[in-house]
């Protein structure tokens, strides 16, 4: 077998997970200003192999990080904040 | 001498401090809806003195913990974060 069957649930809903939900949405907005995640970590003086482990719904992330990419990717903290599910 | 003097600079600027401006946008949102902090803590599943606290500012709180928050108080994620200082 290759990767998931169908029919086997994913043990981490998108859609129930926040962190994530919420590290879709960063990617999403990385991705759309054409940089990399060693960049985006310089901008916010995060590492890269962090930012990484965000983009992948593995760090419940604080508002002081959520503040660093924001001001990172030039946008407002409430842009970065996934929708509900 | 009661309080602050006039001239004191406060030690956490609300405009340079995610932790103190989310605070205050939450007890915004909070006493907009007549909502006790106990209530809201019920409401959220945290408790009464951690609201107390993330309201002063004293927290640097998760998304896990804004989520909760927002779906108490019936609000996106988004709502709840606060302005760029």
């Amino acid at each position: 077998m290759q990767g998931n069957s169908a029919g086997t649930p994913c043990s981490r809903d998108p859609l129930l997970d926040v962190k994530v939900r919420f590290g879709q949405r960063l990617r999403a907005l990385r991705t759309e200003q054409n940089i990399s995640q060693e960049k985006l970590g310089e901008m916010a003086g995060l590492h890269r192999t962090f930012v990484s482990m965000v983009e992948r719904g593995e760090r419940n992330v604080t508002l002081a990080t959520v503040e660093k990419l924001a001001k990172a990717l030039g946008r407002r903290m409430a842009d970065l904040m996934p929708d509900a599910p």
